[in-house]
């Protein structure tokens, strides 16, 4: 098999990276992806970082066990928690999605006033903000954890009173700090868009993983080398560590299509 | 060391069941609790049964090794999935949420009409109904998932706005049905008992897990025989499989007073 017709490898502590993989199967369609969603253990969000890499690595193994040309680590926690590790680790690129969010909304900001929302873990690691002022010193960043849009945006909740009313008290500050930005740091929020658009004002920009993620992976030679030049045969797969209550109703309106092909995996066995 | 000096071992997915100790400790005080909270591993609510059952079997052996005179289930999940599998398992008594939460509804309803809340693991196995009605058949039970309510918990929403949308979304239901008892079928929502008061109805009684628990102790007298009578020497311990994000700010919201001596236990050694 030429390694461009190897499958894009995909994991997240649960279903929110299926909103990476939405936004990858529409920018590159020749493209087969392998997910593997950790839903026994998840959420990593409020976890340690000990036990975050550990998880991290037993997620990526398996994808590598599927010989994958990439790894996409479609969970932001992780990313801002191992990233590091995993690069180091393997021997194919481990893409996370740290820098491809920052360098969207480098690119997208004019006033240079952009809001960061994630995880208790991706903000407390000040993931972002710290690539942020990294790559430009010219900024203000302004962080904050929204610990509710995970269960909110599971249930479905994407149009209810209790979902505005959540989100005008984790975001009304960003209206004060006059944002032109706000990058969406966990891959469940792009479920919740249209209230946080709202929130924030219509003039506000809205950078999700999943659109930054492919356009990296476009952007760089090394990485675009890779990609497959026609149609890959064969369907994506999806694994999970647990098949939850709802999941199927949960998975497709993260997906935005029908889900076949779900297996289960035994953690013990990762 | 006499039987009924052992300590009495308590466990859950998480930190919900704090609450129960709360009760205990206040209803039993010559008592010492072990507690492991599974918190590297949670929320249970939503997993498959397979799952959940591995998960309890790997919980209550490591307060098995820690020699305790009975295993109190303090999750109501669990207890609606693994509880016989438990029973079986062990020769001390295990002690689940649902027959005590059971029996204390049935001594507190006039009218026979109940209503249960929980997490969707416990209402999808209809652990209480099914209780309840083979107990006594002249009822109406109408249960309801509160998903949300964990979180909000957690999160130490208690007095928001928010939470009372919800709360009236979920619960809503029941004021038609006319209840005069309601069982809080999961350790997190005694937290939440305010909101869940106002909305019921002051003239709901709340059944809360951890009181149902102590009641059932004192009233068995096989159960009763075991506890001890003066106050054994030591401290309460407490064992978790991860410390996470503001553990000890969530974890003295539930159990009412400052926590110490808690350690972290590896899951992969369980």
């Amino acid at each position: 098999m030429l390694n461009s017709e190897k499958p894009i490898g995909v994991f997240d502590s649960g279903i929110g990276g299926l909103t990476v993989v939405k936004k990858l199967q529409a920018s590159l369609p020749n493209e087969r992806i392998i997910y593997f969603g950790d839903t026994a253990r998840v959420p990593y969000g409020a976890k340690s970082n000990d036990t975050i890499t550990e998880y991290a690595i037993q997620d990526a193994d398996f994808l590598i066990n599927k010989n994958v040309k990439m790894i996409i680590v479609a969970c932001n926690t992780v990313s801002s928690v191992a990233l590091n590790i995993l690069q180091e680790r393997y021997n194919v690129p481990v893409i996370g999605m740290i820098e491809p969010g920052t360098d969207l909304a480098l690119s997208s900001t004019e006033n240079k006033n952009i809001g960061v929302i994630g995880t208790y873990s991706t903000i407390r690691n000040k993931a972002y903000s710290k690539m942020l002022t990294a790559k430009n010193s010219d900024l203000n960043v302004f962080e904050k954890a929204c610990p509710l849009f995970v269960p909110l945006a599971e249930e479905g909740w994407t149009d209810h009173k209790a979902t505005y009313l959540i989100a005008r008290e984790y975001l009304s500050e960003f209206r004060e700090k006059n944002i032109d930005t706000l990058i969406l740091g966990c891959t469940h929020y792009p479920i919740l868009s249209n209230v946080i658009q709202e929130v924030v004002g219509e003039d506000v920009k809205l950078i999700d993983s999943g659109t930054a993620a492919a356009a990296t992976i476009e952007k760089h030679p090394e990485l675009e080398e890779l990609l497959s030049k026609k149609i890959v045969s064969g369907n994506h797969e999806y694994y999970v560590s647990d098949l939850p209550v709802k999941f199927k109703t949960i998975a497709e309106r993260f997906l935005g299509r029908t889900i076949e092909n779900v297996e289960k995996i035994d953690p013990e066995q990762l």
